[in-house]
Order: C-alpha cells, then sequence, then structure tokens
C-alpha cells in the first residue's frame, strides 16, 4: 500500500562508505554500494549464480562482487565475470535508479524507466551554508503511514513528548489544514505562551532569554510519497510570531523521511535543519541527540497501535479536525497509488496491443 | 476454550497502582486501572480516536487518559472529554464488569450485564486475621487446563519438585477422586513417613519438631472457571492427621488462580495462605520466594508439553486414576462452555423474535 | 526432502553423558539416552501418559523416567512401570536404530525394521591410532543440501574464508567433479602456490617449513546421505603433491556430517581427522579452535541465501562446473528419495494385498 514509481529516502552516504547496505524497501531487497565512479548503484540483492545477498560482498574497481563465489556484477545487473567462468548467458538481476543528493541516497523503487531525478523535491536547507542539518534512523514496526499521521498531528507532542516539546497550549490552539496540489500543510500558531524545554534552549542557543513570553508556530508539509518537513520555532511574544525578524526568535525544520519496508514496517529518516548558528557542530550534536529521544517516545506508541490496528482490521477510527493532516495525505497518497495502478495498466495494454 | 461469563483473577491491586495496565484475558485485550472513586475499572485496551492502546496513557481525575492526543476516556467506555473536540458521536469502547476483592482484581470477560458479584468464591483465608497470604504471578506458554491438571494430580511433585515438597510416597499413597456440584475434590493421605524439605521448615516456624514422622495430607479443590486451592499440611504422626490438633500440624492452603490470556497461554497467580504464625511478614517472604522457586520448575515441563500436544494433535492422551481430577474438572468446564453457548443461542433467538 | 531410511549422525557421546538429549531429526523429535547396558537408545521424545517430552527426564536402572509424573519407559517403546499402575495396555510410542561408532551416535529415522548397521561408512581415521580427531556441532538455519553444496564447491573459500584458508589459486585452479556409484568425488589440484595461515600453521606442527612454495589438493566426497569428507593438504612443492612422501607433507581430512533438523535446518557436525602428530591434544584443541572460527563463517552466508530462496522459490540458480559437485550430490539423494517413495509404495501394496 504504497506508490513505487516515486523517491523515496534509501540510506545516508556513511552507511555505504565501508561495504555493500542491504536494505528492503517498498517490499523489495536491495543492496546498495558505491560503484567504480563513486556513483551509488542499487540491485536486487540476490545473486545469480546461487541465490546469496549479494549484500555480503565487497567492492572491487567499482563492481560488487558476490561474498560467497566471487561471482562480479555491474550496476546495470549483468554479471561482468566470474573466475573460471563465460558469464554471457548469466540472467540479469534487477536494477534500481538511484540518486545521491542533499546528503542522501534516493531510490526510485518502482520501474526505472520512469525515474526522474528532477523529481526529488528541492531542500533549500540542504544546499545552503545558512543552514546546518543533523538526524538519524530509526527502524519502526508499523505502516509508515501511521507516521505520518503522527507527524501531520501535533497535538500528540503534548502526550507523547510531554517533558520536552509538548505543552498543554498545543492541544488548545485550533488547526488548519489545507492542500494545494499533492501537498498538505497543517499551522498551528500559539500566543503568549512560555517556551517548553527544548526551545528554552533554543532560544539560549541563539542567544535570546528563554523566560519571557514567545509565539509559537508549528507548519506541518506533506509532500508525496511520504516526507513531513514541519516549520518549527517560537519568537519573542508580540514581535511578529512566525514573521518576526531573525533577532527575535528561533526556528527549524524538523525533518522526516519515512521510507516504508514492508507493509507494517518503515525506515524512519529523522532530523533537524536549523538557520541559527549553523556553524556550530556541538549544537548540532546537542540537538541531535535531544530529538533523538524524543522521536524515541513515538516508537512503543506506534508500535503498538499497529498491532491493535493489525488485531481489528474492521474498526473505523474518527477523522477528527485535528486528523485532517494524516486524512487528506492518505488522500493524496490514495490517488498517487490509483495513478500508478492506471499507468500501469495502459502500459500493459499497450504491450500487449 | 474456556467459559468467558465467570470471574477470573486479573491482577493484583499493585499492578495498577501507578499507572494503567494492559492484559489480555481469555482473548481480550484490556485495560485496568483505578478510576477516580478508587474503584477499579476494565476496558477494552483501543481508544475509539486512532485505536492507541489505552493502557500507555494515564488517569486524571478518575478518567483514563490516551497517552497519544489525550482522548478521555470514562470507565463505561464512553469518551467524556478531547481537547477541542466534541465528543458526543464518538463511538463506545467495551467495558468490563471488574471486582476489587481478597486482594484481587477479579474479572467477568464475558457478558457484563450477566456478571454477579456474588458469584465470586467465598475466601476465608483472605480476609480472617487468623491467615497470611503471600503470592505470585506468572506467564506460563500454555493453555490453563494444562495447568488445572497439574495441580489436580500431585504425583508430578515426586518428579519435578523433587528437592522441595515431592517425595517417594505421595506417588505410592493412593488417590481419590470426588465431584460434588461444579467442585472436584482430589484427596491423598499419606501416614507415617518423613517430612520433606519445605514441611521441614514449617514444622520448625510452627515450634514443632522437623525430624520426626508425621502424617501429610494434599486435598485438591477445583472450582470454575479454574481455581485450585490445595490444603496441605503435615501433622506429628498419630496426632490424627487432617484433624489433628493445631499444636501438632502445620497446614496452609496451596492458592492457584489460572487466567487463560490465549488459547495456548495463561497468567498463573499463584500463592499460600497459612494460619499459622500469620504476624510474621519474613515467613512470608521466606515462604514466597521458596514457593516461586517450585512452580517455576514446572513452567518448561508445561510449556514443552503443550508443544507436543500441538504438533500431535491427534493423539489421545491416558486418563490413569491419578489424572482423574483434572479429566474431571474439563468435564465441568465443558458442561459450563456447553451452557455458555446455550444460553447464549437462546438469547439471539429471543433478540431475532 | 531427505532421505530416511539412511543412517544420519544425531549427536556425541559427551551430549548423553549426564542426561538424556531431546532433539530433533529429519522432522522427528527424538530422545537420546544410554541404557542400562550402556547402550544407546533412541525414542519418541513424547511420553505416551500426558504428552510430556520424556527428554526432560532421566535414566533409572537402564529406563528412561518421565520427569512429569515418573513413567518408566523401555528402549523399545514400550512402558515397563510406573507407580501405582498398570502400564500393559499403554499404548507404545516410537523407537528408532540407533547405533554408536567411531565416537558418533548415528540414528536411522526412517523404518528401524530396514536399519542395518553395516551400512554405516567405514571411517579408518576414526579407528586408527595414527589419527586424531577434533570437532563441533552448530545448528544451522537452511536446509541440509545448501550445506552439501557448500562443501563441495570450495571456491568459496576464497571470498567466505579468505583470511585463514582462503586464497585466489582455488578459484583460477580447474576443479573435476565425478560420480563412483552413490558416490560423487570433487576435486583441485594447485601447483608451486603459497600456504595460506592454515596450511603454513599446520606445515610448522608438522616441522616443515612454511614459507616455500607448496602443491596444495582438495578432493571431496561426498556419500549418501550428507556426508562430505574432504582430503586436503600441502606439500613441498615438487615432491609429489597429494603423492609426496609424508615427510614433506601436512594433511588431513576435513568431516563433515550433515543431519537435517527441519526442511529449513540442520545439525552441522564439523571437524578434522589429522595423520600428524596424532597424540598431541594440544594441537587439537588448536585446529579445532581454528575450524570452529572458519565454519562459523559460512553460517550468515547459508542463513541467509536460505531465506533469499525462500522468498524466491521459482527462480532456476545457476549451475556451473564448479556447482557440479552439489548438483550430482542432489542427483543421487533425489535417486535415494525416489527409490524410498517406490520401496514404501511396494511395501505397503503387499499390505494390502
Amino acid at each position: 500500500m504504497f506508490p513505487k514509481n516515486t523517491w523515496y529516502v534509501a540510506c545516508t552516504p556513511d552507511e555505504i562508505a565501508d561495504k555493500p547496505l542491504g536494505r528492503q524497501i517498498c517490499g523489495e531487497k536491495i543492496v546498495f554500494y558505491r560503484a567504480g565512479d563513486g556513483k551509488v548503484a542499487a540491485l536486487e540483492d540476490f545473486c545469480p549464480h546461487r541465490g546469496a545477498p549479494l549484500s555480503l560482498g565487497f567492492v572491487r574497481d567499482g563492481d560488487l562482487v558476490c561474498g560467497y563465489h566471487g561471482l562480479q556484477m555491474g550496476c546495470d545487473g549483468k554479471t561482468v565475470a566470474m573466475p573460471g567462468q563465460r558469464v554471457r548467458g548469466f540472467p540479469c538481476i534487477r536494477s534500481y535508479a538511484v540518486e545521491e543528493r542533499y546528503g542522501f541516497i534516493w531510490i526510485w523503487p518502482g520501474d526505472k524507466e520512469l525515474a526522474d531525478p528532477a523529481l526529488i523535491h528541492h531542500l533549500e536547507w540542504a544546499v545552503s551554508p545558512e543552514w546546518a542539518y543533523g538526524g538519524g534512523l530509526y527502524h519502526i514496526n508499523c505502516e509508515y503511514r501511521l507516521m505520518i499521521d503522527n507527524l501531520m498531528d501535533l497535538t500528540h507532542e503534548t502526550y507523547v513528548h510531554s517533558t520536552s516539546i509538548g505543552q498543554k497550549e498545543i492541544d488548545e490552539a485550533p488547526v488548519s489544514t489545507r492542500t494545494e496540489g499533492d501537498t498538505v500543510i497543517t499551522s498551528r500558531f500559539m500566543e503568549n505562551i512560555s517556551a517548553p524545554p527544548f526551545w528554552a534552549m533554543a532560544l539560549r542557543a541563539n542567544g535570546l532569554p528563554d523566560d519571557q513570553p514567545v509565539d509559537r508556530w508549528q507548519i506541518c508539509h506533506f509532500t508525496p510519497p511520504s516526507h513531513v518537513l514541519i516549520e518549527v520555532g517560537v519568537a519573542l511574544a508580540g514581535k511578529g510570531g512566525y514573521h518576526a525578524a531573525p533577532e527575535f526568535k528561533a526556528s527549524s525544520i524538523v525533518v522526516d523521511f519515512i521510507t516504508p519496508e514492508t507493509d507494517t514496517s518503515h525506515w524512519y529518516f529523522w532530523g533537524m535543519a536549523r538557520n541559527f548558528r549553523p556553524g556550530d557542530p556541538e549544537l548540532t550534536v546537542q540537538i541531535r541527540e535531544g530529538q533523538g529521544k524524543i522521536f524515541g517516545e513515538d516508537r512503543e506508541m506506534l508500535e503498538r497501535q499497529q498491532r491493535n490496528l493489525l488485531e481489528h482490521p474492521q474498526r473505523k477510527l474518527l477523522m477528527l479536525n485535528i486528523d485532517a493532516g494524516g486524512v487528506q495525505s492518505r488522500r493524496v497518497l490514495d490517488r498517487l497509488m490509483m495513478q500508478e495502478r492506471e499507468a500501469e495498466q495502459a502500459r500493459q495494454a499497450t504491450r500487449i496491443a
């Protein structure tokens, strides 16, 4: 239940720095590695010789070498060589479209012919020197859409993250949700409140007082297939809130790339891009640690929610105004999956005709 | 394969002292908590908002608050409130009849309308100052009836508990089993034998010599759905055995409440009620530790027996005289389950007509 | 997918020295123990009384006593006695043909009537004082034939065991495979190469220089059902290789007994028999440790290969010349399984007629 002809974050460059990485994405078992020209390659993780996982092998002269009997695989899925063998007749394995951009490796798990790198979203914070980024990866045993729901309804912060970013006013402030094309935007503005611990820290890091009333905002942007970027921040109260001048505020972008593994599990790439003190790596580490702890708090809730839902597949859940972000994101996904199926049927019809 | 319109032990008060408890009983996932008036409540562990387990939440002003988005649930399964929402139209979740009595929380996992607290067995040892009780809880991966079998045939003590309460004479003494209504009683009397280690300790704790011949008894009482209370004790030989005057004996009741979790697992509440030195809490601790070790010895046997039986569903097991207690207990259960099915069919027929 | 009317290694004597051993072999759950006359016995691991695993019991006077309620089982699967019971009518459990020979316990998991101890392969190294043996046991989650493939194609050493016994020349040397009756033999000879670390050690242990060119050989012998004995060794270059005089070479036999547990797992008895310094137990320990590490390297590859194959049951794997040993071994096994089925059908037809 996920679109496949689209770009997902597959991994980060450090994960393939020393050796190939085997990772299941959208149900496909894939090996990622850096080929000879430094370009990232992605292949089916299945050696055509005897079915060994290629991810247990190594890279030599840009070719992926099977760690079992030494078959050398090219990044197009064709066997290049094998000791003592003629390989011309060997069957191909599948290769995937893959791109390295913005500090991530992106995979198009569907039809390679349709993959267009221009479709990868532009991430200004990833290329601008005015921004710094830090993040991590969690494996979560729930379907990716439960994580989208989670991130498009931040009232959960009041409960799940009560000691760090949650506060009563999130619950109380009205939320507004709108859809622009395939993008869903949910916003909440809170005025004249006290800064919760995380933002008190960010104010101090910005050289601002942490004991004064602030205006706080959360603007969640869902873009398909499963990216949720959340503009978050606080400004000293009465200075314009979201639109306040930089010297009065601390703000950042919560970055969430949510990559399906199976129908009931996903890879959660989380992080924060900030445009204050971008040259301070210690602050990056500090934020990363705090954020890692916060996002860890969601895991048990999401995984047990998933189990509850699997046991009660017939139950209809409520769709409240606070759920509108998730509900509308799912509608976008449903439309994309429908389009994908129709396009596939059209291609098959053409082939037959 | 268990009756549902009956009272089971669900948990002990300490398990819900600080926060709600999620526990599966008779296939139902239930959250237990203490509501505002101090009364215990039990609800389906499923938030009607998005399916999160309510047991990850907390209690505020007597209402159970979902830990995901703050929905407040009343003990009748109706949503009381939710931040920023009108909740009148929210669907109900199931609530269960639950009672706190004798130091345990009792649950009626079936039809709440039929639950009558008067049906909970009277436990004299739990209310009399002449008795003291200590016990614990084990989760066992076998169906609850294998545990009933275990406790209604104590010849296993000779083998499974050979170093504590087992002795050759248990095997050798004849056993008699009778059924009185829904109660099954299995008794064994051994005369002029030496006291095994556990009872030697109890004699000493009672101020009696531990090196003299004793008469020993074991009287197992099964009452539905799955309570096994075992009168056990030793008296100095020739003083009347079970009927000996208190100054010549040490006796107690082994308490076993066996609560099905699934068809192949159960919660085992074990303990001992004694009527000697009831005011000695150190003795309670000592007995509890010894008993916990003994009952832990049954676990591997029962769990592996369960696996063997699951792999050979067609095999008929032997029903020897020593098995009569378990066999007759199962007959009582079969009759109760049949009655339950018939009553349910009658209710449905009435509804249709 | 394994023959059952054949001898497999079940365990080693030390595994049944103190108490019975429960082990699943070819899908059968079996308890092994040493009966009264010191002879090994093997029975179904299922007590006819209540289905408890007999392997949790103990041996008394040569009978296996169930650890649950004391039923005494004879090595023919007939109940001998039970406290307070007449056992004549008790159902039998299955007994298996079992033999102790060459330092192993051998089991015939199929029809006991057909079991002929003379069919156990003669193992000269196990009875001659000129040889010493050391080995171990691994449980591997892949079907037994993947392990046969592994051992009949040693080109994997170059990749999986690159730091111990692997070297480039294995890949490069041609391999020849032939079948003699039910035996499959795959040989490879490498001339004038340097000795890899393991063989350098063996040369030193043999009092030979470890820095001179050697001739190396590997001769794999598959015999049904799943024994792979590999003659391996090095001789100083030009001294005759495999046929060199003893003072110029170090050689041994890699011993592999591969016993199916289920369709997707097996017990792997590995070891090495050597005919140099047989009286040096420290060398035995040293070799055993090195070999244990080497065979541990295969496990992840084999288990993940198994998972890949289970996920792609329709894929045809390549059968290269290097795979000929495994391919021909599988043919022998297919023929034996076919014969087993036909013989069974013939016996059944006879019974009906």
